[in-house]
């Protein structure tokens, strides 16, 4: 038995009636994983005496270190405790520190504890309590032969407290972790995941270094794992690997996405930018601004759903409207011209398209999106066509459109028009 | 043992190390329940042999039916059919049929396979192959001493077109379904979740109606579910019941989000909107035009970060930027009436405001906003301070804008005022 290997047991029954899926094991596993220790089982079982003690003596059997989480409150489904009493062969009792910490709670909080709730003091005989900064019920810790129990409440940011203030220094007192995995994170934009994966040097990696991957549509998330003195060295290596096969579509590192990244390169570049949005109806301008510092470049943004808000605001011609339509590469690149001048800025970028599900036209069906570029140096328009569903399509024209605008700031000279166009994953 | 009982065993080292939580067990269950059946167990583990076998082992022992997602692909991680070989005493051999399937399933893509992804037709003796429509690797069916256990690929959406095809039909045939479950979904703005938990008239509740809460903040979502005959009835009562202590908060139904409900409202009104947003930097535009249909109500938004573009498309005096700042009460009116009138809608809203993480100030804390609304029989305009993060600020400020709309267009003559200033939960 690896004492580094621990189990995890979600309790609750609306992780197993489709209400909730188990987000807590992958968030203990990313706070565990870098002090060495490892998810070997994860259970999940209703808020069931019988359930939890069956599935607390099952993990007791595989590992030494089991982390259960939920079914500590105070209401008549929580049920862990007494199954862990059970299982002990040690009664409940009122546990007298536990109790002032749920006083300390309700004190802090300007309130006193209702009788119902001093119940959450009730832990097996010889417990540690384990104190819970974000909420009532307190967690607990109990040593039983060399097994180490750790419980706590399920809401996720008490868990995640407790985890990080209560649990890890008894932990890495009490169990010394191996050696810590290192992690980089990776987004790649306008590469489908099969792509990514067949583009992976797999045979010249370095060993010992995990390559997974995940969606963030339209993204591509790519994530090495190494662990041991060389991970870093090691993924250094991969990383230059990667950049050379698949470095100009790694839009973002470690959580960082395409927006905030193309923010910081104008904020870098001191240049400033307005935006005419249609079809995307706002997500680029929201997008941006979810950001803080969108002040500094981002000037002015125009939703012109109603062709008169394209006649007003943007300035465009009638005669573009009635000879091209709405949906239109003159229009779009109107749009842009028509937006960096009111708001003179340095660019302006311009979506017009139809996002669906109704709109579409045997010439210009649904996914039909025209995006535009104005700036003093260039103006480039271009015609896509997107499939998916109206939020993908919107999605995926507002990612086009921000990536545009990043391989613009990265060139400068280079045309957005290397930028492949099969890229709707 | 309950025969409608199940337990589900994923495996995958991503679901343990922090890459991925595990989705797969709830899109089980809300299928597997509408036919009456319960998962009771839900355990993970690493693509090991000798850990599925374990797990397997055990799971065998607490239930009838056993469903496997992951590991039948055909890499050296998959090692799924491998465990299930040993533990059943029925060495791999490979299944004509399922290699039919695996070819069959290239043909239909114009490829043929290679000799490794033939490897996906190894299968424990007589075991039947379930034919994969969305992928190449077939799930399979073992049945062994009343136990049923079916094994299916891991990638959520070939898995679950797998359920339903093909798992499904077995399941019901062979281990009839009891009672199935009826769920109802309601979203509900305004009230934290521990409010309306207090509100909840638990005692006046009828009987076998289950009572869960979930979050998508900022709204609160309330899940009622409750199986038999009579369960559409006491569904009913129960709605009735709730209708009466926080009917006025309960903004969406079965998925319904505020933005939608507003965009319905909207069109069935046949009542037109412009939006002139700040700090929400067009998140309002964005949720509404998610929506299909937005382009019968929504003229055009403006997210005028810079002061020259309040100045310019909504034409707000010089004087209420100099006198009041651009996060003011006048300032929020004068660009609702701006933006109304340049639009030339029934209705407009205006945001504006400190989102953060900087520019706030002793008078002006960030999570200050402002929000106006502009119809021709009313003009109103309040501050709100809202807590969190630069994304809270802006999630709540867009929702209470859009609060503000489907009041207005419940009452028409009920002023927005009466909305409660304390529902930043």
């Amino acid at each position: 038995m690896n004492p580094c290997e621990i189990a995890v047991l979600t309790t609750g029954s609306e992780l197993l009636n489709g209400d909730l899926s188990d987000t807590n094991t992958a968030a203990i596993a990313r706070i565990l994983n870098r002090h060495g220790y490892r998810i070997r089982y994860s259970l999940s079982v209703a808020d069931n005496e019988q359930d939890i003690g069956t599935a607390l003596n099952y993990l007791c059997r595989q590992v030494q270190v089991v982390i259960v989480t939920g079914g500590l409150g105070s209401t008549g489904d929580d049920r862990t405790a007494r199954a862990a009493a059970k299982l002990l062969g040690r009664p409940l009792a009122i546990n007298d520190e536990a109790l002032q910490m749920i006083r300390d709670y309700y004190s802090r909080c300007g309130r006193s504890p209702e009788a119902i709730t001093e119940r959450q003091a009730l832990l097996p005989q010889k417990a540690i309590p384990l104190p819970n900064t974000r909420g009532t019920a307190p967690g607990f810790w109990v040593q039983q032969q060399q097994r180490n129990l750790f419980f706590m409440p399920g809401v996720p940011h008490e868990m995640l407290a407790m985890l990080e203030q209560a649990v890890l220094p008894i932990l890495r007192r009490t169990v010394p972790g191996g050696l810590p995995a290192v992690q980089r994170h990776y987004r790649l934009f306008g590469l489908s995941e099969p792509k990514v994966e067949q583009l992976i040097p797999y045979r010249e990696l370095p060993d010992g270094v995990e390559v997974a991957f995940g969606i963030d549509y339209p993204c591509v998330l790519l994530k090495l794992r190494s662990s041991g003195d060389a991970a870093e060295q090691r993924l250094d290596e991969t990383e230059l690997l990667l950049r050379q096969v698949m470095g100009e579509y790694i839009v973002g590192r470690e959580g960082e996405t395409l927006a905030g990244q193309v923010g910081r390169q104008l904020t870098d570049h001191g240049l400033t930018l307005a935006l005419a949005e249609s079809c995307t109806g706002g997500l680029i301008a929201s997008l941006l601004t979810s950001w803080p510092g969108a002040s500094a470049f981002l000037e002015r943004a125009a939703v012109t759903y109603a062709d008169s808000a394209k006649l007003d605001w943007l300035k465009i011609a009638p005669e573009i409207l009635h000879r091209y339509g709405a949906v239109s590469e003159p229009c779009a690149l109107a749009m842009a011209r028509g937006v960096r001048q009111a708001a003179d800025t340095d660019l302006a970028l311009a979506v017009t398209g139809i996002a669906g599900p109704d709109g579409g036209s045997r010439d210009k069906p649904v996914g039909t999106v025209f995006l535009a570029l104005a700036a003093e140096d260039t103006e480039q328009v271009r015609r896509y066509q997107f499939s998916g569903d109206r939020n993908q399509v919107q999605v995926m024209s507002a990612h086009m459109a921000l990536e545009w605008l990043r391989r613009y700031l990265i060139g400068r000279q280079e045309s957005v028009r290397t930028i492949p166009a099969g890229t709707n994953n």
